[in-house]
This record gives structure tokens, sequence and C-alpha cells, in this order.
């Protein structure tokens, strides 16, 4: 396939509305949001379909079905990280733009709308989901006033980008018969890269919890207390770090990583009175991620203790499993396999759009695979073929899909 | 014994030569620092010494003994650390003063001098001890020119402290017949509290070695890599921490320390992709350590290379023992013997003053019990008994020695 190919020039394209020259960088209620949002109006116009932005800044391009059809929604989101890849959250628009346009001739017995979130990353702002939270209605409005490096609200930096953050009550579309929101996304993991997949269906989308932990010990002289007499909070720690890692590697479909880990007083001849450390338990099963964050946690509490370093933790953060629809998945598994491509199913351990729309009606998310497993930089990469192979099965879905 | 005795009045008098009220915060060429010259000059008079201060802003007390006789040198450094406490340092200047105090009407058969050194913490600037290096004329000229954080350079701080640092080459006393230095200081560790033992005699200051460590392994999304796919630093350093900590467990007299410890990006859903640390190995024997140091090192490496993380280390410093002359701890004996006090010996695993005069002349160290072992806190402590029992044991030790 040639580099000129519609995809890699919609891609390329959009990649230039970015704050930075290394990689993607386009925050929500920027300017870069305002070029992303103007191109990609006009390619859902060319594929036939009527466009407007909401007031959470979500782009959305409708194609309409027979009056009173139910709508599916597709889509994802058009943010970045910082300096992050051109594939990530807006390929996920780009694709269902690209098989709507695929199946132009045919007519479809509901309505589709394809959709493109404003802010999933969460990198500007303290939270995110702000678009697809206002459809499912669970949006807390007092978010808005959570504020950016810059002390800038959301509410504020929606204002200057001409939204009315008064109305996004109204964009509530729970009494809209919906058949459900399908989202394409990179896989963001090196799953279907390991396995040679271009394609993945999601099963769910894991839940997560969040423990802060805190070991208090005794600091000292490192030169002056003696091995056996120290409550040396560093080891303790990594005791711990390696049973998290040991429980979640003997647990089916457990994963635990402590990625925010930080030493007191961080001095180089001072044995550490301190440590804390965020645990993060994720799995696809609410009660596996349950029972194991429990166990580790119970299992490092004993492990301090026989250190007799003080142990404090609190979950700060719990978000429940999404599992994905039953029939929406079928018709995905029938739409690929049409394609000739393999049908594989895997759970996304990653939060997508799709968590929040999750609370309005059934979701389904179809993985692109991701090269090397590498996102969130520069040198994200999804293949050509891949995506083109994404772009048939959203087709087929669409036309198998009754 | 009454909290006004002359060591307690003595030693809150000069705590209130503190920048901090919170602890003692005396740093090197400051007003605190002139405060402390003037209080320990006074004293030193007193005791019938005759004063000056030399062009390392070293306070030197002299009792001159008859013509050509050696000179036993007495002392400790003045300055303390941020919001540090009372005793640390400058008890070794305080109780020597005392001990002579209490022996005036005896003719000793050599000379002594009583030091207050400047600097021996380090902490204003990266560099320290440099009152006994211009003794041993061991110090590198070049490192006046090290600054502390407003920019000020050692040799512009001691140019504002009237002091002449083109003159501390003429410092050299390798020439002049010394008997040796005898450093009093409290143990800054737990062993003679928990052993409960008002004195110990030092057999040799620890050597020391440190070692940069950085791991480099796989940065990654903490829900989308499965838990048999990852490169996880944090994972690996806990694995090296352990080992560490037990290879010096296993080996007698082999301190290791690991106090510096950073993650990267420390981010809480990301896998860390690097870790950086500082290994510290201490011992009272050169070759423990060195043995040691290497083995730690060999294993560290062997367990990053099983979990395919890249492993670089350097020996960033590395400073000798300094054993405590034979012929002057047998007289240190003798003297507590004398006080009805036991005979406690064990290494310092902290450097001292002593350290650097280890170059110039034979060396023993007295250490006090610190309550609990804490020190470089304002909770720091030592008893006046203990203290006392030093004063009687260094007054017998000036007698004692011939």
């Amino acid at each position: 396939m040639e580099k000129t190919s519609p995809i890699s020039q919609m891609l390329n394209d959009i990649a230039t509305c970015s704050a930075s020259n290394d990689g993607v960088t386009r925050l929500p209620f920027t300017p870069e949001h305002r070029g992303a949002i103007e191109k990609i109006k006009t390619w859902m116009i060319d594929s036939g379909l009527k466009v407007h932005v909401d007031d959470a800044g979500t782009v959305i391009g409708r194609l309409e079905g027979s009056p009173n059809s139910p709508t599916l929604l597709l889509g994802s989101h058009q943010d970045s990280v910082h300096n992050g890849g051109r594939f990530d959250g807006i390929m996920g628009v780009l694709l269902p733009i690209l098989a709507l346009r695929k199946i132009r001739n045919i007519t479809l017995p509901y309505s589709v709308q394809v959709m493109a979130f404003a802010d999933e990353e969460g990198v500007r702002f303290p939270t995110a989901l702000i678009g697809p939270r206002a459809l499912a209605a669970t949006l807390d409005m007092d978010s808005l006033d959570l504020k950016d490096d810059n002390g800038i609200s959301i509410r504020d930096a929606m204002l200057k980008f001409q939204l009315n953050p008064k109305k996004l009550d109204k964009l509530d579309i729970r009494n809209t018969p919906l058949i459900g929101y399908i989202e394409t996304h990179i896989e963001q993991g090196p799953v279907l890269y390991e396995k040679n997949l271009p394609l993945g269906i999601v099963t769910a989308i894991s839940g997560i919890e969040r423990h802060q932990i805190i070991l208090k010990g005794v600091s000292g002289h490192a030169g002056t207390t003696p091995m056996d007499n120290r409550q040396d909070t560093l080891a303790c720690a990594a005791e711990l770090v390696l049973n998290a890692e040991k429980i979640a590697k003997d647990t089916t479909d457990l994963i635990a990583t402590i990625g925010k880990f930080t030493v007191t007083p961080n001095v180089v001849n001072v044995i550490p009175s301190q440590v804390s450390m965020v645990l993060e338990v994720r799995s696809a099963s609410d009660e596996i991620r349950e029972i194991g964050g429990k166990s580790i946690i119970k299992k490092l509490k004993m492990i301090a203790a026989e250190r007799k370093i003080d142990f404090f933790s609190s979950k700060t953060y719990s978000q429940q499993a999404s599992p994905c629809d039953e029939r929406l998945k079928l018709v995905l598994q029938n739409a690929i396999s049409k394609t000739g491509h393999p049908v594989f199913e895997l759970p996304s351990g990653a939060t997508h759009d799709a968590s929040a729309i999750a609370d309005l009606c059934p979701i389904a998310m179809l993985f692109v695979r991701c090269h090397k497993g590498i996102s969130h930089t520069p040198e994200e990469l999804a293949q050509e073929l891949d995506m083109q192979a994404a772009v048939d099965s959203l087709a087929n879905f669409l036309t198998l899909l009754k």
C-alpha cells in the first residue's frame, strides 16, 4: 500500500495540528484542537455526514437513518498526550469515517454518529472524558472548576473555545434509542504485535484500583547503624514490590504495577525513613481484581510488620471493569472473519472513551495492532495494512448489523 | 548532675550561635561561626590556653610544653548540619577544654593544642575538612573555587571572614613533632546506647565507596503490558536492594546502604523505564569493603541480566579506612579504666576530622554514647554523666600519656 493512501494522508494531515514538532501534542480546547475539528468536519462532510460540535467540544458527524431508527455510535478521542503519537485516539475517529465512505451507496437500517471526543487523555486537566460523560449524564459539574497548569479552569477554557458549559446537561442522550458504541483504537500493548495479528476484539475494559502505600521506618546514618539494627524502609519497600509482582504473575488476568515510588530523605548516606508508592491493580474481572488487590495488600502489610516498618495504605481510586456487549462482539467477529483475518479476543488494560459510554449503552472495541506495543511517544505506529483491515471490518460490521 | 554544669552551660550557650531556632544550624564562615569562635576563644583562655585562629578558620588553643617537646592535638569541628543537634562536633571541642581545666595544676611533658575546625559536615560547600587538610598539606587548592547555594566560593567566603586563603599552604605542620590527634565525638549510632555503655574507643574509621547504578528497562502502559512481558526497572531494582542488604548482612564488618533511589518517569500508570540509585559500602577493613563492594556489584549485574535490564555502574567515591593508633588506644583504655567505666571498642562508620588528620599523625577517637543513636536532628542527645566520664577519661589520658 502506498504512503499516499487516504488513511496515511489524513493521519499525517491532522498530526500537523500539534503544539510540538516532536510527536503530536494536541490538548483539548486549544488552537490545535480547533484545527483538528475543522479537518474532521471536512472529512465527515466528504463522507456524507451532517456535522456539528456539541457543548463538550465533541465533533459529531451524523448519518440519518429512517425516522425513529436507533443510532449506532462510533468514534474515539481527538486529543493526545504531550509528544504523543499520530494514532492514539484520532485513528478511531478517521477509520469509521473511511468505513462509511466505503459503503456510501448502501442504505443502513439505523442512524450512525461518528464522534471525536475532546479529551480522553486527561493531560491538560486533572480529569477527562467530559464528552462521553455528558452524553451519559455522569459528568460531575463541579469538575469544571478543575484547572490546568496555567490556572485556567475547564469552564473558562470551554467558554474561550465558544462552548457553553451551562448547556452540558442538555447533551444527555439516555432517552435516545442507541444500538451501542464501537470504539476503534490501537492496542497500546504488545499482545497483537507478538501474536502477529492485525486486529483484536476487546472482551472487557479492565477495572482499576489504586492504593497509596506509605512505609515509615527509622532514618539513620548509613555508616553508624549496624545492618542488624535497621528499620530500612527502602529494603522493606523492595520486598513489597517483588511480592506484588509475584502475586500478579501467579494470578491469571491480574496485573499489578508500582509506577510511582518516592524515597525520603533520598540522601546517599542516610537510611531511608519513608517510602511512598502507589500500587495499581487491574483486571478485566472485578472479582479477580478485588480479591487480588486485597491479597496483595494483606501480604505487604505482613512483610512490613516482620520488618517493624509502619504500613499505611488507602484505596485512592477504583473503577469497575466494563464488559463488552456479546451481540456487538459477535457481529464484529463475523465482520473480521469476512475480511479473511483471524478473530482474536483480548482484554483492554487501558481506559478508553468506551469506559464512560458503558454507562449509556452497550459497547464494543476493535483493537488495531500497535508496533512493539509502544504508545504515547512519537514512535507510536500502526501499519497501513492493519488500519485498512480495520476499515474493511468496520464497513462489514455496519452492513452486517441489523 | 545539675543542668547548670559547665558542660551543659557551654553547650547551651554555643547552641545559640545558630541560623535556625529549630536545632543548630551553624555553617562555616558565617556570623554564627564568628559567634562560636568568640565563645570558644574565651573558654580556651579561661583554661589557660593561648589562642589564635588560623587561615582555615580553625580556632587553636595552645598549652606550651617544654621547649622542643612534641605536641598532642585534640578537638573536633564547630559546624553543624542544617537543624542539627547541640553535640555533634562542638562537644569534642569543649570536653578537652574542660579536661585541661581539670588538670590545670599538672605540668605536662608535651604541648597541647585544642582545635575547633571550621567545616567537617560539608553542608555549605560540596567539600569539607579544609582545616585538617591544610595541616596535613592534603588540601586541593582548586576546591576553594567550589560554591555554596548562593554562588559564593569557599575562597570568597574565607576572604569575607578575614581569612587569607593564599596562606593556607603555610598551615602545613608535617615537620612539627606531633604525638597524635585525639577526637572526642558522639557515636552517632546506637551501639553504645544498646550496650548501655557511656564510652567507646574507636578501632578504625571505616572506609567508604559509592557506586552510582543506573538501570534501564522498557517503559510501558501499566494496563496494557502483560506481567510476563515486562522489563520493569523498579522490580529489578527491588531485587538489587534486597541482594545488597543480604550480602552485607551475611558479611562480618560490611555495611551496605542504598539511600538515594530515583524512579523514572515516576507516574502511577507507567512501568518505570529507569531507576538510578547509589550503593554505599563501608567497612573498617579496606579488604572487606573492596571484596564486598565487588561481590555486590557482580551479583546485581547478574540479576539485572536475568531480567533483561541494562545495568550501568561506576564507582564515584572511594575513601580508605583510617585505623586508630595502637599506642594511643592503649593509653585511652587505661584512662577509661581509671574512671571505673568499662572499656569497649567499636569501629566508626562515620567520617570525622580524624580521617583527614590520619594523613598527618597517629589518631585515636573517644566515642560518647548518643541517645538512641539519633544524630543530625534537634533531638540529638548525649547525657551529662557520659560527657563527664569523657572529660575524666581525657584528663586521665593527658596525665597518663608520656
